[in-house]
């Protein structure tokens, strides 16, 4: 590899990097016009789309990082035990990194690691995240990098997610069959990965159920706790308020739950309630929740499997590695 | 700083660090003959105790560390909320790295610090950790330390912890006076800090209530969730089963609730329960979970706060410095 990147070749045509990036993988998403002008630009700098011409840093630090939003939810914590099973095995530390949803901290912390600190990192992005510029740069400097859960386009590597459209799918599914007729879907981020895929299969499930899909149900939460209990509660307060609900993000669950309780709703008579959630006390909660429940341990321990074959093998390539592992939905009371 | 460190003068004097360091300081714990014995090596080999020796190291990696047993906790995951709080204002990052309550996995991470990963670390021990001695190396190598809600003796730095006794005290008197005359407390590990502490409340509380204590009501659970449910069930299932329970740490209160339901006991009515616990969804259990909720935020807050005292001004000592921030008993139905 010379000194030439990726965000070099970007910055000299104008164009992002995850375009550029795309562009020399010669992707669908990218006009011909655009990838002859990368191609000429690459050529005339000299550019070698090399990801493991720096493995002679690799293996310094034995360390693997994993950046994700936060770890007071269940999923989150639960995968950083998976991801810790294989890390211990290998003799590697793990270093937790939290982003807090912003992608400006996410970005810090990516340009932190250029500095050697890892040698591969795990990554579920914020809800912000567009731009994949820093991860394509540790990528070309030899740190491989791995998806769990939430994903950013633009960057070709492994990812290790759940069926988030057809567990969706089978949430509402559940909904309609158990008579429910106007089910909002709490989001917190629609141009998330993972909200995208959620939303994706609500709606084939409300076309398959003959129900017509209102974008007023779409409600749009934010990582402003007393915010989205505001929010819930002046559409739980209307006459036409939804007869069922699923919260597409763990932290969604039980503010439902309190605005219920407030309002004097009863659940499931008067609202029947699904959360995507890996909550222990699920099974234990008034009533007792019914939940998308997802592999977070599985899907941390398959990322960090990954990562550490691409830190064993330079040959081992993480290119187009998809890993879907089902989630399961899991009946209890709220939706009785 | 010379190369001698506390460690050298315990290897030479055949003693531990902690015994060392502690002589140094002239603890009262420490005998007259071991004090001059330490002292004499201490002059002989030309050790000078300046913690802050390597202050020109400091503040390189913009970096604290975070050492604890584990995220999947509502009280360390709030810590961790609180710590970066005052870190994001700092400028600073933080690393999360999880002991797994094993000291060995400890020492590994703190021995990785002394290479100069973090300027400055906050941390809760494992209930394993008896040995300050890497805890003491960092602290000669001028890289403050600052203890969380556990900690650990022989080692004279800053702990910002909560009020374990007279917090302990207030939920098992809260129980004699709701009635219950048989109160199991579950402890996870003795010979912790806040264990003790803990332990010593109950105890104080049983007596000034006209209550004997007895050994066999401590129940000594372990890190194995299955081998905590068979041990719960058992005790349960006895004919002089308690009809109070303290669960002292987090994790070990929604067993109770799944013991109960599977032997058909129920809560309050045959069992009250109180748990050390900031779930967010205590109020939502079935029955809602009294709680001696701990101020976790608070404590990183208030811990981050003093480490980045000492990491701004090489005069602020952290010796000595104690910060006690109340817990709060939040009666709900379980002990109804």
């Amino acid at each position: 590899m010379g000194n030439v990147t990726i965000r070099i070749l970007a910055r000299q045509l104008q164009l992002s990097a995850a375009t550029v990036s795309k562009a020399l993988a010669d992707s669908h998403e990218i006009s011909g016009p655009t990838k002859k002008r990368v191609l000429e630009m690459a050529a005339a700098l000299n550019y070698t789309p090399n990801p493991y011409a720096s493995s002679l840093r690799r293996k310094k630090s034995k360390t693997i990082a994993v950046i994700l939003p936060e770890v007071a939810d269940s999923f989150f914590s639960q995968a950083i035990n998976g991801i810790e099973a294989i890390a211990q095995d290998k003799g590697y530390h793990v270093l937790v990194c939290l982003t807090h949803e912003r992608s400006q901290k996410e970005q810090a912390i990516l340009h932190e690691m250029l500095g050697g600190r890892a040698d591969g990192i795990l990554i579920s992005v914020t809800s912000e995240t567009s731009d994949p510029a820093c991860l394509l740069e540790l990528q070309e400097k030899g740190v491989p990098v791995v998806f769990f859960d939430r994903t950013c386009d633009g960057i070709d590597t492994a990812r290790v997610v759940t069926d988030d459209l057809q567990s969706s799918y089978k949430a509402t599914d559940h909904l309609i069959r158990q008579g429910c007729r106007k089910i909002a879907f709490l989001a917190i981020a629609e141009g998330l990965s993972i909200s995208h895929q959620r939303i994706e299969g609500y709606k084939q499930a409300l076309e398959d159920g003959g129900i017509k899909f209102s974008r007023e149900n779409i409600i749009a939460c934010t990582h402003d706790a007393a915010e989205n209990l505001r929010l819930l509660k002046k559409i739980m307060s209307r006459k036409d308020r939804p007869d069922g609900v699923i919260a597409s993000v763990e932290k969604l669950a039980v503010p439902v739950y309190q605005v219920c309780r407030e309002l004097g709703l009863n659940i499931p008579g008067d609202l029947k309630v699904i959360g995507f959630s890996n909550l222990v006390t699920a099974a234990f909660l008034q009533p007792a929740l019914t939940t998308v429940t997802q592999p977070a341990f599985e899907m941390g321990r398959s990322a960090a499997s990954l990562l550490f074959k691409a830190l064993g093998n330079k040959n081992f390539s993480l290119s187009q590695q998809v890993e879907v592992i089902p989630s399961e939905l899991q009946v209890r009371e709220s939706t009785g």
